[in-house]
């Protein structure tokens, strides 16, 4: 088995566009998100068609940025976190672009640059877009309760982010722009936790798993990486992580952040940070590839996090499967 | 924009497996599916239960009738039609091999095969497997109205397959075997179809862009392929689309089939045929692939259809989008 596929001609991260809701554009991550919204609907008549909307909006925006036409975009390649990933479909709808759905929860955004950055390095596509979103109100009353329920949320819980983010990955040459080196697809792994509450917990096993092949594979350590960034294993499920990793024998303590953690002001009593498909792709396409730009990062993992539970797998008294798609990226 | 992605080495499809429910296996297709249900439920407690064991036990089949272990595997590509693709990930925590999951609704399986041929054919990966799968009882809960309800069936509409199929897909090069030439990824199109018991409908003005491209961009015609198949348009649908490809000019009514009115006795006054993501992974991999292998037929065009619609979607008053992803494959 193969763990490590190697982007011979390291394809380029052209452009990255993100847009946060009110609660995400107030908190750290504001001053890099390039669309704040002021109202979470986004002007539309429900909360499933804002989310859409800020898909629509995020893809338009990666066009419009890079001066291209929409022919110069040879697909699109999305997945968010609603039920038949409408938001991704209906987005690809508005484009004259052909497109691939993508589906492996909260992790989908480092799945769609891994299945991007194939596409494009192997040559069989020019330019690929790459986005996924979330948002807050349609995830809980899909996943969870109705809105006006009002619900407690526990200790443990998480906030879903209401935001899109996405990159254009281009066989342009461009030295001063981030690459994607190498990717490691994740496996999915159950350590039994059924607690859809917990699901950094419930993920933070394949996080570990995915690192472990990465670091083993390549033959390196934490050390080689300025910055390894999980995408919302949240306050718990990241000391999880670095617990069990540190079991195999790597200490990530020192240079690991989490999208989820970073997003929001958390307030350790309220929850354990951000999560949501919109999580990382926000973080990821705003402050770190801003850093990587800048050079201030040179060589880093980006993994975003899954829990690939659905309301009727719970339902029926299955255990939450985990999966960590890993990407590294060079500037 | 690039319509058409050329497989330079043409990867190999090494083996197929294909597993069917009672009315599957009874069907015309019956003597060609390798493992044929007495019981939908497959010795489980749940519909959703059995419709991951199929999927599971496609992939366990595929792993031993090659002879291989799990770690010849690189990676599994897969998809379903259940809220969060839970058939697929589940399936997946059962194999310790790499897991993309992907959704196009009933156009996953030549997704998957694009994917997967890609990966494969771009040399990142020796091997993969894809698969795909659908089930009445867990689609027809889901998607329309709770089973016990015995809702009347309209006339337009299809009936899900319950089955699973899938393929290994690999370099290893054998010139008896049937291979992947190139493919043509679809794109979303809505002609404003609205009624979610008329899918043919709504995915036929997506399977004519795809065919109409793929034509128009390799320069040939309807003549130079054995067998046009597509994935379950159903009898209507499939209607409508020699209709409105042959207003562009290709006309496909002597060499087109739909897995959906292959798979049973269609009385055209009781239902329009299979549909389902398990509809054309069954057929694909089980009658077109022994034929080809037969070398009955040397070239034709796979071509599955999807219509991305969700209950919600269809609550909130939008139409059905459609998708179509065509690969050729060739003797």
């Amino acid at each position: 088995m193969k763990n490590i596929i190697e982007f011979k001609k390291k394809p380029t991260i052209l452009a990255t566009f993100t847009i946060g809701g009110p609660k995400e554009s107030c908190g750290p991550m504001g001053k890099y998100i390039h669309k704040k919204l002021d109202c979470d609907k986004f002007g539309e008549s429900s909360f499933e068609k804002a989310e859409r909307k800020m898909l629509t909006y995020t893809v338009e925006q990666l066009i419009k940025h890079c001066k291209f036409q929409q022919e110069d975009i040879d697909a699109v390649i999305s997945g968010d976190l609603l039920n038949q990933i409408i938001s991704a479909s209906f987005m690809a709808r508005n484009f004259d672009i052909p497109y691939l759905g993508v589906y492996n929860a909260c992790s989908t955004m480092s799945e769609s640059l891994i299945i991007g950055g194939c596409l494009v390095d192997a040559g069989y596509y020019k330019r690929v877009v790459c986005a996924t979103g979330s948002h807050f109100s349609t995830a809980e009353r899909q996943y969870r309760f109705p809105l006006e329920f009002g619900s407690t949320r526990p200790p443990q819980s998480q906030w879903t982010v209401t935001g899109a983010g996405g990159c254009v990955i281009s066989n342009e040459f461009d030295k001063d722009l981030p690459k994607l080196a190498l990717a490691c697809v994740g496996k999915v792994i159950d350590f039994g936790v059924t607690d859809a509450n917990n699901m950094g917990s419930a993920m933070a096993p394949a996080a570990m798993d995915t690192l472990f092949r990465l670091f083993k594979s390549t033959n390196t350590t934490p050390k080689d990486y300025d910055l390894i960034v999980t995408g919302d294993l949240g306050a718990f499920g990241s000391r999880v992580l670095k617990k069990i990793l540190l079991d195999k024998g790597y200490d990530i303590s020192s240079n690991h952040v989490d999208c989820g953690e970073l997003i929001y002001n958390i307030k350790e009593d309220d929850f354990q940070g951000g999560s949501g498909a919109g999580c990382s792709a926000v973080v990821f396409n705003s402050y770190i590839y801003q850093l990587l730009k800048e050079k201030k990062l040179k060589k880093i993992i980006f993994m975003a996090t899954g829990a690939l539970l659905s309301t009727t797998s719970c339902q029926q008294g299955d255990s939450i499967p985990g999966i960590a798609h890993a990407v590294v990226v060079e500037s």
